[in-house]
């Protein structure tokens, strides 16, 4: 027998883990459909030729390869590649499917595989879960991935969080009153960090960069116009000031976004323009948002933006989108830490046991009643002593336990135990199903 | 632009496909559920020694190999694979969880992988729907594998269909009474072919493989003890006489499973004891069976069996299994062929549409109200003219159209259409909302 394990980085969802995922995804999914996301799913598989070269360097490093059938994959030669992401995907979806009307919008939540190292928290198989209106530069379309996020978070139990907002042409304009134009990126990246290494770690990284410390200043001077104490509207009016007329339309399109939010059911105090939102990839052509856990401080768990660019290029046709993802694995982690998941039990509401070989058929019987009635029934494929069975049905959690002795398979009943109560009573399967199936009062 | 598209065998699932799979796989789980089987999900990428040698030499062929990360890869070295069923990542799970208790029922719907070359209804990526109970030799295991078909086929909307049942042992005997044990797998490889070649393709096969033309004939004499107009227990006792004691316990035991599945309410006339069941697998130790589609007659839908010595195989510890797998993807194909599916619309009840740009705000404070009343609600980001409303609503199939004008936004209302029978009222969103929540009378 040889040492048999996982592959690294990779995971088993065992039933109790099953029933939560289970349970995140069924209630983002409905928020997805409440909102008109209607479902997608591509292969695992992608050709190598669509996934290289978009995810940069780091990202062709992080792709796996997958060898060719045959001779060619003797020789170490791959022609495919597992999908990174969702979005490229998406992006070769709607070539291959020019017949698709738009505006498209689908969700999308199917695991993604990255060659990455993996450490605490940091697996190669992982589940994304984004949602995307392609075809549409409405900033209805944007309102819709705040309020999406919004509803999701509030359906799964969240309440302090808060959808921070900014948007690249702000961010662009803020670059040009710098007086560095030419060096956006390297200030983009370095502002990226600033919750985690703070102002003087963002003016080393500027130093190192070679952003000017004058623009450093001019920079935290921008930046106050919106401090964090300021409502969105109060920070976007008085910055808007400092900003060339394309920095002022964008400012303009923020503000019709969080209006329409508004109308969507988002509260004012669930969403925030700031300016130090950076968002890492540079795909994003116009909002950005990014969602934090502020009780108790966990970070970003969802994020986004407008990528106008990205998804036609494969479609030879422009294909502007908008679009958020929800960091699934990340929530799962803090709704575990936090309690945040209901009792979700084994999904299993009876276990029916035969106290003997002889009772088998007529537990079975029994059980196709309840079933038939809707009831989820466990047959214990064994008879089993009264201890064992206490045991096994404390082990599964299970609500109710039917038994069947001698005494009840002659009478044609069955005992029914509450186990939460300890009352058993003796009655047919048929009562014992609308026993179970009554409203608790 | 490059050329773009899917890889090779692999497809995309649009919206309206996904709606479908979603429905099916809906109603399957439902049922496995109500059996108490519980969900599990493993990674799709499994260590190369799990899979190799696993799947016989045309299975290791088929196997898609990953190439390692960095220089390793560069080599075309190779350390994980796609996984090529469902069996041996149970069987690793079995291993890597030893704190599993069992009988451990676990179903698992997830996409399996193989290299084969792509042709019409065969391709790379598919769905895989088995259901197993690990830890039992107990009958009553076997009786549910029956039933859980029997449900979920039921469940579907099939009718004319039948479990085909057989037993190892029973096959083994036959061969033995042939006189040839030492040719079992050789008669057993050219019996499984006898729906497609008919006793003549047969017999031509067993010449080619060496079995004598007297074993053939003992064969068919064996076979007629259970003609296909027998009943299973006519068809068992008369074959019964002719067996072994090896033979005869198989007997015994398939009349278990038969009667218990009567009690869990599966018909008789859905279950036939059939001789010429081989199933190809040689890993199946006792009951073995097969669903097929009678009418229209489609061929199977669904295997499995009995097989106590593979899932142990990493564990150092027996594990008795039995279990089925529904074929899915073919099932789907079925339906679909027959008109199956109910209508399952867009999953969209109601299409909000602002005639003019002032009108969208309160466009979307209507879809609001109406999706906190839990109703599926698709904004058009754009302000939209009458007729291309209408287009838009035919091809989303939305069953209700809610309008909002210059009039409806300046009295607070809105203007809901029904669109089967083209009614339009004038009414605030909430109420609405009740109107479309009411159940049809």
């Amino acid at each position: 027998m040889s040492k048999v394990s996982t592959a690294r980085g990779m995971r088993d969802f065992l039933p109790a883990d099953m029933r939560r995922r289970q349970w995140v995804i069924g209630r983002v999914r409905a928020v997805f459909e409440r909102y008109g996301f209607e479902p997608l799913q591509t292969p695992a598989l992608e050709r190598i030729e669509t996934l290289t070269g978009k995810y940069g360097e780091e990202g062709n490093q992080l792709l796996f390869r997958v060898l060719k059938r045959g001779e060619g994959g003797a020789r170490g030669e791959t022609d495919m590649g597992l999908r990174y992401d969702l979005t490229v995907p998406l992006a070769r979806v709607m070539a291959t499917n020019q017949q698709l009307p738009t505006p498209f919008r689908r969700y999308q939540v199917q695991p993604v595989w990255r060659a990455d190292r993996p450490a605490r928290g940091r697996f190669r198989e992982f589940l994304q879960c984004d949602v995307d209106t392609v075809g549409s530069t409405s900033p209805v379309a944007d309102a819709e991935c705040l309020a999406v996020v919004h509803d999701a978070l509030v359906e799964l139990g969240f309440t302090g969080f808060r959808i921070r907002l900014n948007h690249r042409e702000i961010l662009r304009s803020m670059v040009e009153r710098m007086g560095v134009p030419e060096l956006e990126g390297q200030v983009l990246v370095a502002l990226d960090k600033l919750d985690k290494i703070g102002r003087e770690g963002v003016e080393r990284e500027f130093a190192a960069r070679g952003v000017p410390a004058e623009a450093a200043v001019e920079l935290w001077r921008l930046l106050a116009c919106a401090p964090a104490d300021a409502s969105s509207e109060q920070g976007l009016e008085v910055l808007a000031a400092e900003l060339n007329d394309t920095g002022q339309q964008a400012v303009a399109n923020l503000r019709r976004v969080l209006a329409l939010a508004d109308q969507l059911g988002v509260p004012a105090s669930h969403v925030r323009f700031d300016p130090t939102l950076a968002r890492g990839l540079d795909y994003y052509t116009g909002a950005v948002f990014e969602t934090v856990v502020l009780e108790p401080n966990i970070g970003s768990i969802s994020g986004g933006g407008r990528y106008d660019d990205l998804v036609g290029m494969f479609s030879g046709r422009p294909l502007p989108a908008v679009g958020v993802s929800l960091g699934i694995e990340r929530i799962l982690v803090v709704m575990d830490e936090l309690g945040m998941f209901p009792d979700l039990g084994s999904g299993v509401q009876v276990m029916v046991v035969a106290l003997g070989d002889d009772e088998i058929p007529a537990a079975l019987a029994a059980a196709a009643v309840l079933r038939a009635a809707g009831i989820s029934v466990q047959v214990s494929p064994e008879p089993m002593r009264f201890k064992k069975i206490m045991k096994a049905a404390g082990r599964m959690a299970v609500p109710w336990l039917v038994l069947l002795g001698d005494q009840e398979r002659q009478a044609g009943m069955v005992a029914l135990r509450d186990m939460t109560t300890r009352e058993q009573v003796v009655v047919t399967s048929a009562d014992a199903a609308e026993r179970i199936l009554e409203p608790v009062v």
